[in-house]
């Protein structure tokens, strides 16, 4: 496939892609849908206005000029095929619909503005965003540091998808800068007296995380093998996690103030179809654990091949890449923390946000999270000419994520987010 | 203070209470705001549509017309107070609004309308559920049943209210029947292997929560002395529990499905200013255990003294009383656990729901839970002529809640709900 409209060699929004956001411009501060391709959006409400759908006689229009993608999501996966790919062929060079914006300069000029002047929105409005801990690495790893090796892993690890309900209210887009969290914290093991404190061991975890389209009834289980249908799409994520705060309010709940005061995401949702080129096996298991019927998935190759990594800014603007990875370094797939996550009946709705927990890879350059990295804080890394165990002030974290083919990437663009000084 | 209307004697809805909540009837199927007093109910839609707050100078009586309460919640309690306050002068026998209902026949028949024609629905549109552990009594006797009376309470328990996200879409009104979930359950320790089984430990717990009305902005700490004008009002709450899934799932990250199947709330919000009459003081701390400073409040009588009461009945009509209790057993109020909830700098939003976690007493008659008062299954106790360790199938739990004066209850209600075979 090849566009009229010029994209960048790699860029993440190739024609293969055309993800979906919310967007607002200086000239219309109104929120509405746009589409990402090359460094231009394609903006919804505009094209729709101008009658940009009515050779695919998509009527529902109306969706792209609310303040979410919600509506559009609840049409469905059909839907989303339909208006995807309909988009593909307007922007293919001399295809069927070229009248509606190759051969028409101002149509061109009133739907498509540059990426650079868009400012980007939550995408969704979530209702509930639940966290997993499929990331067997990862987990194995944190395992170590906490329990030793013999202990690392727990014994409901390797048969179900471990997930804990987080905070939807405090999910960010991409470029909010957050303050360092302060909390309880035991400083001193021994005196069992925590004190109040700014967070001393601040960290991120990299993440992907899935939006529900199609909702399920309460008391309804979603079957493993149906449950990609109710996946809109998927972004990156960046999870902040205050581990000294973590680890003294953690038990035996869990996770809670050390993780709620903030979650960042990237603002493009990449549609399902999109990633459906890139999949891939999720991660061996033993041949002694095999999952429970209702997560046995049909479909072998249930997780996605995404090349991920991680970037550390320091405030005097030395860069340094942190870790690269693969998505594909996870124990269950979406589909199955979808059907586990309704096992017994709890109701997923249109806009919930559903992560995978942190992902790493098998070695350091390829850890997920600064606690893995600096194993628990113990020993320093580089960062161009300074070094770190945990994030320091001023330090911004950029993740990308793409899947890469001959004839153009899918990619997630970045999240990022800097952290700003504690407010006492 | 005596009401034209009859009220009557120990009704939880007198003239001192005037809860609110959302309703529909059969004349009219729009979810809309009412206000229960006694047996009948002010259909806030018609009284407004009537111009009954004419009198008061009340302009945004459109909120009274959408299908939840956030909307007046967010209007704050100073609006909270003038309202209710003008809507009791408008009850009372020869008050000076007499000429808006007493006095007319009319107005009557149009906008009150018997309690028993009323649907009622849920009261808020909750954005985030959180369920903290501030039940010391509960906290202890759980903490025996699993790790012994010497490690009963873990070292965070009296510093910090014990939180964890819960899961808002499944949260139900009182009368939402529940089907007895299924899921991952180890029922042969020795084995290690889970099985796909019918919960057979389900439970319920008996909870006090409150909604959120005043916002704080995400990085923004709610003083603990001002999280009170944050609160819109409360409800009874079930948090119905699968206590073997829930064995079995919830190491590290806490509990998922044994808690995302359902819970039940009271219908109608008592708000605020009606409860401020009952204010008790929290349970005793030891003397080194103090607070941090972000904990410390004021106010030494911070909860409530509510009488609380557990009812079953079973299929076949036996009824038994299974707990009654007071809700003053909490070592943490809702203010701290707004100030702890918001310490990292975690949004709160209007319609949040905050719930207590469970209140138990000091005795067996007192607790709020079946794995209490079975102590964990291994004893049963009576229920009519019949016996239980944990919840039958058509069991229906039945939780009340009432603050008595003499001159007037402010009361809760019932939350009830019917536990269904299971989905197979």
């Amino acid at each position: 496939m090849s566009s009229w409209l010029k994209i960048p060699a790699g860029s993440h929004f190739s024609l293969r892609n055309l993800p979906f956001g919310i967007i607002s411009t200086k000239g219309d501060a109104q929120k509405r849908a746009g589409v990402a391709i090359g460094n231009q959006v394609l903006d919804l409400k505009q094209f729709s206005a101008l009658g940009g759908f009515a050779p695919l006689g998509f009527k529902e229009t109306n969706v792209f000029s609310e303040s979410t993608l919600n509506s559009f999501a609840a049409l469905g996966q059909q839907v989303h095929r339909q208006v995807r790919e309909y988009l593909q062929e307007v922007f293919t060079q001399g295809g069927k619909y070229a009248d509606v914006l190759e051969n028409n300069q101002q149509a061109q000029q009133q739907a498509i503005v540059p990426i650079e002047n868009v400012q980007n929105h939550l995408p969704m409005a979530i209702g509930d965003y639940t966290d997993f801990y499929v990331g067997l690495n990862h987990a194995y790893n944190c395992g170590v540091l906490f329990r030793g090796p013999e202990n690392a892993l727990q014994p409901n690890y390797y048969h179900l998808p471990v997930g804990y309900h987080g905070r939807a209210s405090s999910v960010v887009p991409s470029g909010t800068d957050l303050h360092r969290p302060c909390g309880q914290i035991l400083e001193n093991p021994a005196v069992k007296e925590p004190s109040f404190a700014p967070c001393k061991r601040l960290d991120y975890e990299l993440e992907m995380a899935a939006f529900v389209c199609t909702p399920n009834k309460l008391g309804q289980r979603v079957d493993v093998n149906e449950a990609e249908s109710h996946i809109f799409g998927y972004v990156l994520m960046n999870d902040w996690s205050a581990r000294d705060i973590q680890a003294w309010e953690y038990v035996p709940l869990g996770p809670f103030t050390a993780k709620n005061f903030g979650t960042s995401i990237s603002p493009w949702v990449i549609l399902h179809d999109a990633l459906k080129p890139f999949k891939a096996a999720p991660l061996d298991r033993p041949a002694d654990k095999k999952v429970l019927p209702y997560l046995q998935e049909k479909d072998t190759n249930s997780v996605f091949n995404i090349n991920l990594e991680v970037e550390l800014k320091t405030k005097e603007g030395d860069i340094e890449v942190l870790s690269t990875g693969t998505s594909s370094k996870m124990l269950f797939s979406f589909p199955q923390m979808i059907a586990h996550h309704t096992v017994t009946g709890c109701n997923l709705n249109t806009g919930d946000l559903i992560a995978s927990g942190t992902i790493s890879g098998e070695d350091s350059n390829s850890f997920g999270s600064m606690l893995e990295k600096s194993k628990g804080g113990k020993e320093k890394f580089k960062v161009g000419n300074s070094e770190r165990t945990f994030i320091e002030d001023g330090d911004t974290i950029i993740m990308r994520a793409v899947a890469k083919a001959d004839d153009g990437c899918v990619g997630f663009g970045e999240v990022t987010g800097t952290i700003l000084p504690p407010i006492n």
